[in-house]
């Protein structure tokens, strides 16, 4: 079984939770709240106030990292299923525009279901 | 050494904190509040109304996966205290009912500690 | 590629950003807040206080693992970068007191940038 892990917009969990319910997902986390950073997060009018030249906006360009309110998911799916999140998440988050997000995919070596002790991937179907 | 990732109820974190201390577990992170969705996790009241015809209950049904408060617990340990993280974390966290949470169990290839630059199992123990 | 997981002090996050983006790594995740907890996790005053006798510090010392907030900052990179990763955290985040927090290192297997569907370690640079 496999970890996905996904940084997407804050606004787009509505949509994410919806559409991964659709395609059979029926378990997964989220964070509150994280920042993150990609080297194209900038926003675009200081980005434009900077090219016009005005100073406030340069002194912001040059304040290092900006970092952009995201929404982290946590996905935990048999290996066969892997495939079908990477897909929804991408098809349901894709704008086009940076800020998109990422998708990583980690190794789980075991799951349990607290409330009967049970394990392995039938833990992860609800 | 491996990542205990736990997901429980939000009121038993005291319990669950306590527990693994007295398991001899010293070290652990906890997120301040997460969601989580499993199949189950529709409020019993909504589900009673639903089942009674209310529209107001049967519409709160179709408005799709219900995000329920949890909170997420990293627990990193020497592969030999595993299976005492995981039975202490089902001992203390299993009532019964549905939204116990879930436990996985990832590898970890190296830990650091910060304060000495050490690596290895050894500063897992604080 | 590798997640390199780390939590650090909460005031400790501006200077470890820009650190990063300094060692040319553009890409990372920080949580708002989380609670860490380690073996010498004990507020000095109160541990003074309880050896000098008093009641309300010991009473304090006997209320179990206490929990400091932390940052959690998620970084992943390919792995050829993971030591650059570590070393970077360690240098901004040493102050040589307890609590300066730890770093684990997670492998990944895949990675996807949602904004152009592509995949691999060319999706980490930005």
């Amino acid at each position: 079984m496999k970890e996905v892990m996904a940084i997407i917009r804050m606004n787009m969990m509505n949509k994410t939770k919806q559409a991964l319910a659709d395609a059979g997902i029926s378990s997964f986390t989220a964070t509150g709240r994280v920042v993150g950073r990609g080297k194209g997060m900038v926003d675009f009018r200081i980005l434009q106030g900077a090219e016009n030249g005005h100073e406030e906006a340069i002194s912001q360009l040059d304040r290092g990292p900006r970092l952009i309110p995201k929404r982290l998911l946590i996905v935990v799916v048999p290996d066969k299923l892997v495939q079908t999140v990477i897909q929804t998440l991408i098809a349901v988050n894709q704008t086009g525009q940076p800020g998109d997000g990422k998708i990583f995919v980690l190794p789980v070596l075991e799951s349990h279901r607290v409330r009967t002790g049970e394990s392995g991937d039938d833990v992860l179907d609800d």
